[in-house]
């Protein structure tokens, strides 16, 4: 057997910990499968005082120092934030070290950085446990759909909302009470923003549709709509239509008339069918879809967070990039050659619900289809039902540019005739 | 960009013809992608007059030639069968040719020998086809959870079977009905035997198994029941109870009490719920569940066969082999290294649902309980229900030695007040 890899861990929490144990338990199994011991050499937390459960000649606050270390060979980060965590990888990566990271903002937005120092040094730079968690998503898309031509990346990537859009699904709660319910729980934190105001899923969208699409996306790039905006009668509405709200990440190549492509992607909360497979995933779960050319149609579900589930994403391309170093091999690089433009929002093709209390009188609809019909989006289904006074007007969309469905919406709910703007969402999904 | 990787291509049926195809038309894509131009230096078929649509100065009716050929640096193997391929494959490896190849019944008898040959001259062996098609999950289990401890895999790995079963559960047909169904519509082929006899999914168990538990199980260790036993009766006697048939693959790392651990590879019809994932995998799909002790469960779903799908994975694969020569290194080795026995079937824990009509009398149930406490079997749920002279008698029973819940059965069968077996089949999933 070849010489310990030395490891280097930033960060010591839930997955952190996780990490430290499972290396040191099943060292073994590791050291069979990796080629070579992989041997944890420093771990870096803030302070060190706070940490009985961990061998102390292993512990320093000096991450810095421990990250130039001529003793390490690999950086597992698991701090996460932009600085000075992206100065620490920078550094190990110039050196020759590999890095293993969790950090879906500084990826979103520092990748190509990180990647060039990657190639220049022959380091390797790998990230599964960024998106998803503990489901292997990445590295088929990076490897195994290498081959094929993907066209669409869609799923849910965010567990806190996902909990709190499912618990306004079952229970008919409205969003605050739902989020007070995941925070008691534990399945939001105390300063909810990243999750529900969707950051942390733009992120992930903009590392998915890079690799998806071999260009470069940035969390910049990204439309971003959080789930505050939710209430319970998008909910009641979506269920009439034999629906349920996600929030979801979805990146698409987008090609237009004239052969021209594009890539776009966002995150936003969407009504699908109660018989997508997406509609099926509850509480903290994460999965995604991904369509390619050949491929067709594939599903990846699994846990998306948590201790365990994202250490088990870290070990993987622990052993995989200890196994390079055994091999003398590297890891695939970054493949952005294919420099695709990021479509706006505004341009991007995506299809409306528009639930509407209407006058009960006749002509209404008629009135309302025109203001779609001078916007140049058509109408794909249409229910009516009165109620006392007033009428409910639910429509449905096809394809259109956000814009010209945006434009539309603004018109209809300045219409005399229009009482009440009850729910306006994006639909994903054939049904209608 | 460095010089090309060589590309032999033996067999160019549904599968071939569409790696063929994407390989011209994709050249310049894959080509960014693998660092290196891919490609193809020849195409060995049967008869090449048949294929007017390949360029005739690619075809060769002797593979063997060109797989011996100093220009090939890769073999894409897509004709199947042990002989002549494992010899043609082996000379391949050992003269330093990498092989991607989607033969599941030559890895699944001689992946020692081939990973053998691969290792001596430091060639790549990949297989990503040969198991669940497009799906993208060999990869993940050699290399996404290589830190992680699988515990068990578990599956619909054949589209046809799964046709069968799906028709017989929408349409109450019996088998034989179902299966000439399948045949019309090209599911089945003309000679079924491979796919409704489990054959084909044994194969896979064997790859998936060997892979998941770093261990060496051939076809000939996986435990094999087909479809042919099954009857509208049991699919009955499973819609009473909420569930669904499938053939499933199931792997599984058995620990002994003494904690000694063993693993466990079986295909079988199995009674599942309703709700459970698999249940709702219809048609030709294939889906498989994973089990890791820090990644929990994950699911990979998606087109288990056909001629793009299974071009997806092996264009995969052949783009990671190309990149691996283009920068000098080399793909993960085999690992076999936990050596693991193979439980017998008859020592696996599994679980029994048996369905009876006895006699309609007092006493009959305390009867047949006394038989399965007799063989150390504990029962999980009885159902009995009256009809004009008999009973019906369902039964669940906990998880037991398959040999003891087998003998159960035989001497069940026996008994006086049971006129009729009605339904005898495996169980998984819970919800008793």
């Amino acid at each position: 057997m070849s010489s310990p890899v030395k490891v280097a861990l930033l960060g010591c929490g839930t997955v952190g910990g996780e990490v430290a144990r499972i290396l040191t338990e099943q060292a073994g199994e590791l050291a069979a499968r990796a080629g070579a011991p992989v041997e944890l050499v420093g771990i870096a937390v803030r302070r060190p005082d706070k940490h009985p459960e961990l061998p102390a000649e292993l512990l320093t606050a000096d991450a810095a120092a421990l990250v130039s270390s001529p003793d390490v060979d690999v950086v597992v980060e698991l701090i996460g934030g932009i600085e000075p965590t992206r100065d620490w990888l920078l550094t190990a990566l110039k050196s020759g070290k590999s890095v293993v990271t969790a950090n879906k903002a500084l990826l979103a937005e520092h990748s190509a950085e990180l990647s060039q120092a990657a190639d220049a040094s022959g380091a390797d730079l790998y990230f599964e446990a960024a998106v998803a968690g503990a489901i292997p998503l990445l590295r088929p898309l990076r490897e195994s759909l290498a081959g094929d031509r993907i066209t669409r990346v869609m799923g849910i990537v965010n567990g806190t909302t996902n909990f709190i859009l499912s618990a306004m699904d079952s229970t008919g709660a409205g969003y605050a009470e739902a989020l007070d319910e995941a925070t008691r729980l534990g399945y939001a934190e105390a300063d909810p923003t990243a999750d529900v105001d969707g950051y942390d899923a733009a992120s992930k969208a903009a590392i998915l549709a890079s690799l998806a699409f071999h260009t470069r996306v940035t969390a910049a790039d990204v439309h971003r709509e959080g789930i505050g905006g939710v209430t319970a009668s998008d909910i009641a509405a979506a269920r009439l239509l034999g629906r349920t709200v996600k929030l979801l990440a979805i990146c698409e190549r987008v090609t237009a008339e004239d052969g021209t492509e594009s890539v776009s992607a966002r995150v936003h909360p969407v009504m699908i069918p109660r018989a997508h497979q997406l509609a099926g995933v509850g509480g903290a779960f994460n999965a995604v879809y991904v369509e390619a050319d050949a491929a067709g149609e594939l599903m990846f579900y699994g846990q998306g967070a948590g201790g365990a589930p994202t250490a088990s994403a870290v070990l993987g391309d622990l052993v995989a990039v200890a196994r390079n170093r055994v091999g003398g091999g590297r890891g695939p690089r970054e493949s952005a050659h294919a420099a695709l433009p990021v479509r706006p929002m505004g341009q991007t093709p995506t299809r409306y619900h528009v639930s509407l209390d209407v006058a009960d009188r006749p002509g209404v609809l008629a009135q309302v289809a025109q203001v779609f019909a001078a916007h140049d989006v058509s109408i794909a289904a249409v229910r009516q039902r009165d109620r006392l006074s007033t009428a409910s007007l639910v429509i449905v969309t096809h394809s259109a540019p956000d814009a010209a469905l945006g434009s539309t919406v603004d018109e209809i709910a300045k219409m005399d005739v229009v009482r009440e703007v009850v729910s306006v969402m994006r639909v994903e999904g054939e049904d209608y």
